[in-house]
């Protein structure tokens, strides 16, 4: 099976410089790393990368920064979804005129309570409006932040208006019966795991692959999974146990924070521990408590 | 004492035209409508208004095309807070340099579970990089819809790091002890209900006053309400029974497309029922079945 996408993606975090803009240089140096320690794909501007605190003339400045650091386009998966359908159609026009055809999409996040009918025409109207046949669109099922689920009646209307256009999901809810039942309910359709725990398991079920956040620290732990869970299933089996032991580490502080801080202390750079608020950026007494436990279950 | 805001203010709606962009003549017409008929203040591009569902460009344009119809500046509450804090500086600074000096601010939205130190961050950075003495800015505390709650003490950091600037609160949580109370914890700040059937209460409280939907169908009513709390109880109470049940008719479909759809019967203007993605107007059922008992309200 050949998924749009598929394996270990990143929920590629962002760093700032001190005034809070995109530190373009770090990020395409983090991004290099990420692909040089298992990534298939880079899903930047996701929820992780504290996408929906930049500006759209921000966020179109970091795919360009990116492309421009020369990361293949194939290999990114910015999220274009905002809250206003105009501003979804322009992020997403421009990845594709920059060479960059899939885009992890939220639905429109800030009205609560929409109807499938409403959420399907937000999608549809977008779709329509980019009008490109190159699109691909992974869906974004995150509802403790979207405050707007995406239920399988409307994720169906979707895969059967726009064939080969909708062609996945993230689903980053953590119930693990609405990710695998996903696999069984869609068949051709790229199901991905946000949970880093929940990843071995969804590969067992048939689903496609995974964009997490603790693969902006493991992700040679994550492609073991991958590369493994088929041929060699304990060796998989002991690296989703390390995957979930890194992921509940970053869950004992704010999660974001934490990767952050984490790769700050990977890359001996502090400057990855700032947050354009309203993130905070962890205490030193927070980054003293967990950096030492992040080391041990490196070394491990 | 003086508010920044105060009296009656309506969370004006959006008329859009069939491609769902704004109608801007006839959202001009219709806040003349609400001027000549009873409200001090026009809150545009707030949650009734559908304002997180157009871009930037377009809620410029809605600002612009309001002020060119020739309402007053003086006399608009436009909606700034959007997920991104830049796109808030954007559209504050576009508000202030056409002369509307008074904004309605929802805190970041996207991101849930924020501290109050965030939330004051993020705030506070938008408000200095804006860096104009002449804004004057009302919190929104919208938790059903942003996700978000303003807690008593971020709202009294704020007003103490920022006098004079930061100047009142839009409480549409509908908890009259969080909106009531607020009057006795912040003295001299705007304190103004969202919800109709709260505005007498939090008047005798010794708040401000309102911005809420219904008053997009009866400005006269909330008035009344307004012009006589203090020398005729008798009918001010009167009045407030006859917007709570307004209020409660909207309520028994969904509130925004059904103050819109009871415009568009005012009006004669079925073009008025349309909402933008992720809305859904009101069939024809619907509002069949409210707008004779909106006749009847009217005439009762």
């Amino acid at each position: 099976m050949t998924y749009a996408v598929s394996g270990v993606n990143s929920a590629v975090a962002t760093p700032v410089n001190a005034d809070f803009s995109p530190d373009l240089g770090l990020l395409a140096e983090h991004c290099r790393w990420l692909l040089d320690n298992g990534c298939d794909g880079l899903a930047i501007l996701g929820t992780t990368g504290e996408a929906n605190s930049f500006s759209v003339a921000e966020r179109q400045a970091i795919v360009e920064g990116v492309l421009k650091a020369g990361i293949a386009p194939e290999r990114l998966l910015p999220g274009t979804g905002v809250a206003a359908g105009p501003d979804t159609v322009a992020l997403t026009k421009h990845a594709l005129a920059n060479g960059v055809n899939r885009v992890v999409m939220l639905p429109p996040f800030y009205y609560k309570g929409m109807s499938d009918e409403g959420l399907f025409a937000a999608y549809a109207r977008v779709i329509e409006q980019i009008g490109d046949d190159r699109l691909r669109v992974i869906l974004y099922h995150i509802p403790q932040q979207s405050g707007v689920p995406l239920t399988y009646g409307l994720i169906g209307r979707l895969i059967e208006a726009f064939p080969g256009i909708v062609v996945g999901i993230k689903d980053s809810s953590g119930d693990k019966a609405n990710l695998v039942g996903m696999v069984k309910a869609f068949p051709g359709f790229a199901v991905i795991s946000g949970p880093d725990q929940l990843f071995l398991e969804l590969l067992q079920a048939g689903g496609a692959g995974c964009i997490t956040g603790a693969s902006n620290l493991i992700p040679d732990v994550l492609r073991t999974i991958y590369d493994n869970w088929q041929t060699d299933p304990a060796k998989a089996t002991a690296a989703q146990a390390k995957a979930a032991e890194w992921r509940n580490l970053t869950m004992t502080v704010p999660q974001i924070p934490a990767l952050k801080a984490l790769i700050g202390e990977r890359t001996g750079n502090a400057g990855w521990r700032r947050m354009r608020p309203p993130f905070v950026a962890l205490t030193d007494a927070q980054v003293a408590d967990i950096a030492p436990k992040a080391a041990a279950l490196r070394a491990g």
